[in-house]
């Protein structure tokens, strides 16, 4: 029933209009991680996006979706982080306000980039509740249109191009794994991947200490999170109505992965790598290192979501 | 008069020898660096080398050149860090022993790499003394060929690959920098920029704390470096009786940097470019930004030498 908001031509017309926007990211490979996990890995380098983060996709595509009397009265969202960014510089190359309302607890670095965009930052307490409250206040306000994190069409086609991008650059991938928070970039994966290659398996990685999702599909019902504190701090937000149904058809199973296994494979990726990846991006191969599915000699596809880390802080 | 040893031919040489061995890396650019900059800053990726550094390349091209009955009894150098991986793998890749001989202070990563590459390390004190006397008495012990860092044609032109791949990729370049230390990558980056493209302007960047390339170049002879404590631990060398009259004929200057400037660049780095970058790869970007030379507008390429750091020791 989703099939009409969100399918593969509309992925396709979403990348065609964010082109002259986004990156087209590169794909790289390290031998001395694929020795280490027995396999075959091609990392999609999202941390390389605009903002640092593939949440520039679905922002762009959003934002330059609104019909013009709706744009000029500015866009507003809530976010702990990529999402923020994403919108306020998606917003500034429209030239529309944005209004963003992040929780306190933000990583610094995050609510820098978001101020340098030009965005009006609210902050609020570090509750869905108190996001969701505040925010309401600001549409209220400001007549600005919420644009959602990740339970929107327009939001889950964006994401689904660094799939695409992905799919076009590797043929032939047997397994494509994202991490899952509200689950717009794993849905946009899953439609893309599944129109694109129908045996590809797809897999959702999920922190223990945040494996709402892993719950939900389980349960067949959506169980929320609450706001834990995993490393992985993107990965904090539960599914929507909109990305539950697509990853309950899609999805062959969600892998649930320690905080300690996450920062392990953080440091492989910045150690054998080179590259700046944040937490949240580490723990599709932490999952594939992780013995809990039977990865040896496959071809994987793994979308590293994105690079915004506070140097003061990180955890090695 | 070293024209004959050291040329654009024997580095199109080396750069056919290595292809099989080494990574043609990419080059990365930033918008916010740019603007930052003032300038178009074209960064050559060598971090993304194998071994993490430019140095080996010409490692590949000084042991592949052995004669079979040289490279059986093995090969032997001293190193504070890249070349001794760099030596390391390529001896490794020809199925030869590698003797290294390591000061004491090198970086934990750095040990760590070279005895996984199935060396045989020597601990010296960290002074060039100590090194040039242990390395002697390994080279009589074992018959190996000692592979100078840096004080050798097969090594310069190796390291003149590098600037090859950029020349063929950024066509145009008006300025080009690199690090200087021993001098082997600024030599074979002079020789091959010199040759395809005489217009451009060359220039060598140095920690303000081993700034003994500067004053060599100023004072006409090879001023010995000290070993100083900057934070940039791989411009630690003096330049070489091969090397010297090389960056005499063809630097245009040598600007100097304090430590403060290459940590700040090296964050720039970081947190704009999301890749990791060792502090002795961010000189150049602190003498762009130093305001020592006028560098506005210019279309510059910049050669990012490597990307090993101990992420327990991190400068922020």
């Amino acid at each position: 029933m989703f099939d009409n908001h969100i399918n593969l031509k509309t992925i396709q017309e979403a990348h065609k209009l964010i082109r002259k926007y986004a990156h087209w990211t590169p794909i790289f490979t390290s031998k001395s991680i694929n020795e280490l996990a027995n396999a075959e890995i091609y990392f999609k380098c999202e941390n390389f996006q605009k903002v640092g983060a593939f949440k520039f996709r679905g922002a762009v595509n959003a934002i330059f979706s609104l019909a013009p009397e709706d744009a000029k009265k500015g866009v507003a969202t809530h976010s702990s982080g990529n999402h923020a960014q994403a919108v306020a510089l998606a917003a500034k190359l429209r030239g529309i306000p944005a209004h963003i309302v992040m929780p306190s607890n933000s990583p610094n670095v995050k609510k820098a980039a978001v101020a340098g965009y030009g965005a009006d930052i609210i902050y609020c307490e570090p509750t869905q509740e108190a996001r969701e409250r505040t925010l309401e206040n600001v549409v209220a306000d400001t007549g600005a249109t919420f644009i959602h994190p990740y339970n929107d069409y327009k939001i889950i086609a964006g994401q689904g191009t660094a799939a695409l991008e992905m799919m076009k650059d590797v043929p032939g991938l047997e397994i494509v794994l994202a991490p899952v928070s509200g689950g717009g970039l794993m849905s946009g994966t899953c439609i893309a991947v599944a129109a694109l290659s129908p045996k590809t398996t797809l897999i959702g990685v999920e922190p223990e200490l945040a494996d709402d999702a892993y719950r939900s599909l389980k349960e067949n019902r959506i169980i929320p999170s609450t706001y834990p504190d995993t490393i992985a701090d993107g990965l904090r937000m539960s599914l929507g109505t909109k990305t539950f149904p697509i990853l309950k058809k899609y999805l062959d199973r969600i892998i649930t992965v320690s905080d300690e296994q996450t920062i392990t494979a953080m440091r492989y990726i910045w150690e054998r790598m080179k590259i700046i990846i944040e937490p949240s991006s580490a723990v599709p191969l932490a999952a594939i290192l992780s013995g809990k599915y039977d990865f040896s000699g496959k071809k994987i596809g793994v979308i590293l979501s994105g690079g915004n880390v506070d140097l003061e802080h990180l955890p090695f």
